[in-house]
């Protein structure tokens, strides 16, 4: 491993957390003894869902933005999501005074595209099922010479998305364990990259849902694995294939995948809501689901400061009660 | 005003404060760029919804329970409640190694007493309609050679619960209003107590439910004035007169009180649920509801730093599915 060949640094990180203060949450890290014994180890809970668009992914698409070439920044930005990747690059261009458009499936629920619009984003749709939204995209930017920043495969967006780990080994001190959700693995990637620089000997263990385990596949393969479109609750997590820039990283750096149900995703979710007055979204409530099942303490290693992140809140009323009806 | 006249003081809650290190939790305070848009000022929100047992009670209780002589702490503690109280004191005996017994309506709602019960306090049930919860509360103390821990008539509680303002300044610097809700008038007491004493010139500004305007009605009138048994779903608000201690700080220190509507409240928690991610109970949310409603503007005087204290975050999913189905 040698620093020159590596995508992204520690100091890249850091210089990422310089560029967000004031402009990113400096989110809290939230403790319950109730959960502590549920895990039997101190846990710290790093509560990205607190985060403005309510999740992490503003941190690295502000980083990316940022670092663009004004002229092209000032040409505005394109990005493919129909997720918190659109809702953080639409407030990010907003804020830095450019335009953002958003390629969105047709299909895209009301409420994200609402949010988006919101923020005020140009949307462009695609056909999910015939269209490729990462061409659609880098079409749309060389069309409009505008600037492309995909939802993890850049460096910068994985930098910015370290700072979560940063702020956490800032606020609380060494950790042991670091618990991470993993979708196309710009969060873990970035997280790890900082996390290992700062606790040398820390585990980095990421979570993925039962039905979208391509990252535990890849790197148990040693190379990027593809699975079936997944069907899980856990939109944000439902990758089908790793980055091929964040799996360069998180082979190197993570140190195993524990696995989570949906059912075990909504007994996190209500967790969250009834003991740590906390809304967390399925993607986000992962990592929670990970640590109260215990699915995450083979990993762990007898870890006694376990970091974890909960990665996002983006669940609305209407649609809580619909999964807290469905899983009850 | 002379300060050997006051029944709690500035140091007081500073005592208080350092008692309560590494025992209550230093909740965080959230920001969002939304909710100051809607309120047009700086909105800090001091998240009393994490505090240990989802509520601010805890503070108070303990700190109250600290200060008992030795052996009448070893003898146990006696309170009377229904609510956050009760199970703060639970918890408070127990992390002080001591018996707690709480005197609750045998009407309770099942949720409260298995959580007092969760805590190994013992629970006495009488009669609302007929008895009188002080009294009984009271000569079970004397009875059982216990300590009594009214919810508010007690310094110490109010010392205990003046530590929320007190962080929230020590976090965020000076204040122009403090917004606080007012149900047995112990929480605004203890803040006010602290706030204008740190923050000189600082408008303290309580919240009730319209139909629970008892300190509203005292304040208007010089003197403690009772009000019927409000109907309000913000039960920890829903106080029939203020108290005589309370009342008396309360009077000299709060400099209006706003009234919300329930109606108001479910918006507010719909609020926090979907922009905040945060989980407040009615009586929490009351405050939020009337920097929503704008109805603390007349009172804050222009203020642009405002403080809004979420005093609590005990609703489980059930009663809020139950609550946002009705309020939709």
């Amino acid at each position: 491993m040698t620093t020159t060949a590596t995508p992204v640094t520690a100091d890249d990180v850091r210089d990422a957390a310089a560029l967000l203060e004031g402009v990113a949450h400096r989110t809290p890290v939230v403790r319950s003894r109730t959960l502590d014994g549920l895990a039997r180890r101190s846990v710290f809970l790093k509560c990205e869902n607190l985060q403005r668009v309510g999740a992490f992914k503003f941190r690295g698409a502000y980083n990316a933005a940022s670092r663009l070439p004004v002229d092209l920044l000032s040409s505005g930005i394109v990005t493919f999501s129909s997720g918190n990747h659109a809702q953080a690059i639409a407030l990010a261009a907003r804020e830095l005074g450019t335009q953002a458009v958003v390629v969105m499936p047709e299909d895209a629920p009301r409420s994200k595209a609402d949010a988006v619009a919101g923020y005020g984003a140009e949307i462009v749709t695609y056909d999910r099922y015939s269209g490729d939204r990462a061409a659609i995209g880098t079409q749309l930017a060389d069309a409009r010479g505008m600037a492309l920043i995909a939802p993890y495969e850049n460096p910068a967006v994985i930098a910015g998305q370290g700072t979560v780990a940063l702020e956490l080994v800032q606020e609380v001190g060494e950790l042991d364990a670091l618990v991470v959700p993993v979708g196309g693995g710009g969060l873990i990637a970035g997280c790890a990259t900082i996390a290992k620089a700062m606790c040398p000997g820390i585990r980095v263990i990421g979570v993925e849902p039962e039905a979208g385990d391509d990252t535990k596949r890849s790197l148990e393969a040693g190379e990027r694995v593809g699975v079936p479109v997944p069907r899980t609750i856990a939109d944000g997590l439902a990758g089908e294939i790793p980055g091929e820039l964040t799996f360069s990283i998180n082979r190197r750096l993570v140190d195993g995948i524990a696995l989570v149900r949906d059912a075990e995703i909504l007994h996190a979710m209500r967790f969250a809501f009834d003991r740590l007055k906390l809304v967390v979204e399925p993607s986000g409530a992962a990592t929670l689901a990970a640590v109260l099942t215990r699915r995450v303490d083979e990993l762990a290693q007898g870890a006694t400061r376990v970091g974890v992140v909960l990665s996002g809140g983006n669940v609305d009323t209407g649609r809580f009660l619909e999964l807290m009806s469905a899983g009850s």
